[in-house]
């Protein structure tokens, strides 16, 4: 019963009254919404197009500099002023061989991938025991010293989640497993993909090891490898022992770039609506979900909202290039730019799945918008969040300005599924769900790029 | 109204009287069914076994001998008598590198595997050409010399069948879709794989070519690949190339074998009842749902069965070898032992979900045993096919013989979304459904092996 009647509460008479309001000062851009919900093909052409004629665009490289490329000319293409590659130095690690095997006592072989940051193990690999651990904090207790000469397995599990929180809880394996299991002496590490799925795709992504700690050989296993090691500790009277080849190389310092355009409001001396996205991709995949697809839903959307009449603040999208191998583009724009201000960020790096909530970081500040906005969204399924918007990666600009952001929460549960793996292609995308996804952007942007006033409040 | 007046047909009086006959000439039977329906570990221990323990057989290589030598050591232990690895020869084939990616106009990397058969580019690889044909007919029409220097892609769809059906239908891509391309001056071929699935794995399996026409490399791409590649025709103003680089090798003859072992029946002079599967897969998965889940479920049934008491006659299991490369090890089984009598044959090759159809090549000259089957198998969801049944790769020998066959259809509907493919491992059976299996096939083979008068009739 509380539950209901908290339900009852949120949809309460305010929120109701603010929909009417929005009917009347934003018809437009609600219109425009509607529009994209029945007939977006605008995001689409964009992932397909990028998958197709680009497919993996690993940050630092030529395939990304494609991918630039090729979004200029989209972007242009598609009316967009102010079209630039702004150009950043970054450090880049590209992937070499990568095989793995059981050697004894049960031969055979296992489907790996380098994880980002990864030594290379030299061209005839490395051969240990593999010793397990099922969580970061049971590799943290082990003795020092106690790994030496081997390799350390962790054996976290993920669950689906709809908000992704899990890979809080899961990430770490990934992003310091293999750090603490070097500084504990051993001499490789492999993790059970950081994913949901059950298929034969290890999940790819970056580690890091702390100062002093010279970087090893570091892989992760799919799931379904995963849980063949996992029986054949249960079964194997003695050690269980791997080979594993990765040869992974630095490429050093190399370009890469962030893509910009704009559409040019009627006002452009008020701060602008920046909508982010990365252009770069792990490289096993075609980067359809992650993140091609949020590149799509932003500028289709500032498109559409556009499409309403020239909107009152200018509307920057802005591509973010190397966002998966340390938020490089992100922190290059912002230092860049940021004695620029910023009216309100968003960022969409979470799949093309439905948009299931909204949340701002000015329900306080500027509760009369934020509610014109959970009002205007609600037609769509998008419930009204209770949390604060943080933002993602590629926003860092925002709040290194300590700015407003918007939120609008994708649902995950099929993202780690696919996320960072050679299965991030564009089949997996749902055409309707997409199309939802462009018509709740279109709708927020359509009124943010139109509110006169500060939108995170005085 | 038709379909109801069938279904009540159907479920007419006759069948009804044969369960409660059932029930009272074979309690035991019964018996042993219903407890394998409730607690069967037996058959998924022989596949979690074999697949940890071993993982992927291919046919002739010493990973298959290694699987007969695990099932011989797993017959034995679970009191099998009889049990021998009964040697043939047969020539053998082996992957090499295997990679796959478009040069121009839209550079990125395929997943590809090379076909049991294909020909070697040699380590240097081949880039040509790739022409699209939509059908095996469409490529049979082409012109004579019109593929010269160019790479053949056949582009067939193919949609999950409970019944498997489709196989006959898209299969033809991957049989003689290389050699017909061959035979048209291509330099190779590739093919949509033939799956049903939508992720990065290549489906393997081999392919043949006719009489004097040179072997040409021949791949599968993966089905996400492929569409990729039929949008990149749609899209490119020119030729899209690809460059192909497969390296197999024949290993001339080499020896694989046949496992059998027997539960030895109290009438040994009655000709036994066979029931087979296949003990080698392919290499790129573990040969869970093909085969080894169909070996589990014969082992298991047959020593179910055998658990109400001594059978009448000897149950003999044949685990054949080398079936994926050519049916080599049931020929050679028909070869050795086609002067010994089988009364009749089963076979279980088809993934490890719901049995849901009987059916008997018996029906007419037998109609009393193809009822009480039928009527015995109803409670299990089991109906009573119309077709008649011809039995699978394995059981070579009965057909020789014009023997007796029973079909016990499994649910297909996933099988070709993992058949060949890196997907197929353990965690893909559902144990509920493997359970369902082993209690039809326990069910099944306990009225038969008590059967005293010859089974597909005078």
């Amino acid at each position: 019963m509380r539950t209901l009647a908290l339900a009852l509460a949120a949809a309460s008479l305010p929120t109701l009254a603010a929909a009417q309001t929005v009917a009347s000062e934003t018809p437009a851009a609600a219109a425009s919404a509607d529009a994209a919900l029945e007939s977006d093909t605008l995001a689409w052409d964009f992932v397909e197009g990028i998958t197709t004629e680009v497919g993996p665009r690993q940050a630092g490289t030529e395939a990304e500099k494609r991918g630039r490329d090729w979004s200029v000319a989209w972007l242009k293409a598609n009316g967009f002023a102010n079209v630039a590659d702004e150009p950043f130095q970054m450090e880049t690690w590209v992937r070499g061989t990568e095989t793995a095997e059981i050697v004894s006592p049960y031969p055979q072989p296992f489907h790996v991938t380098a994880l980002g940051g990864s030594a290379s193990t030299g061209p005839e690999g490395i051969t240990a025991e593999v010793v397990e651990f099922e969580s970061v904090a049971a590799l943290q207790a082990a003795p020092a010293g106690s790994l030496k000469g081997k390799i350390a397995y962790i054996s976290h599990s993920m669950t689906p989640t709809q908000d992704g929180s899990q890979y809080g809880f899961a990430g770490p394996a990934r992003w310091v497993g293999a750090g603490i299991a070097a500084s504990k002496g051993a001499i490789g590490s492999v993790i059970k993909s950081v994913g949901t799925d059950h298929h034969r795709n290890p999940h790819a992504g970056g580690t890091s090891f702390p100062e002093g700690v010279a970087p090893i050989p570091a892989g992760a296993l799919s799931l379904p490898d995963a849980a063949n090691l996992e029986r054949m500790f249960d079964r194997a009277k003695g050690p269980v022992r791997m080979k594993l080849v990765l040869t992974p190389r630095d490429l050093g310092t190399t370009t890469s770039g962030n893509v910009v355009g704009e559409i040019v409001g009627r006002d452009p001396s008020l701060p602008p609506v920046l909508v982010a996205c990365h252009i770069d991709s792990w490289d096993l995949g075609t980067g359809a979900i992650d993140d091609g697809a949020g590149c799509g839903i932003v500028a289709a959307a500032a498109k559409h909202a556009a499409a309403a009449g020239q909107p009152l603040r200018t509307i920057r999208v802005l591509f973010a290039g190397a966002e998966e191998t340390g938020l490089w583009g992100s922190k290059a724009y912002s230092a860049a730019h940021i004695a620029e201000p910023i009216a309100v960020g968003l960022e969409s790096d979470f799949g093309a799945d439905r948009i299931w909530q909204f949340g701002s970081n000015f329900r306080e500040s500027n509760p009369d918008l934020h509610a014109k906005i959970a009002a205007a969204v609600a037609r769509f399924g998008v419930s009204n969040g209770t949390g604060v918007a943080t933002g993602g990666a590629d926003i860092n600009i925002v709040r290194d300005q300590n700015g407003a952001i918007i939120d609008l929460s994708q649902d995950g549960t099929r993202y780690f599924d696919l996320h960072h793996t050679p299965d991030d292609t564009l089949d997996k995308i749902d055409p309707a769900q997409l199309r939802q996804n462009v018509a709740v952007w279109t709708q927020v942007i359509g009124i943010l790029a139109n509110e006169p006033g500060p939108i995170k409040g005085e």
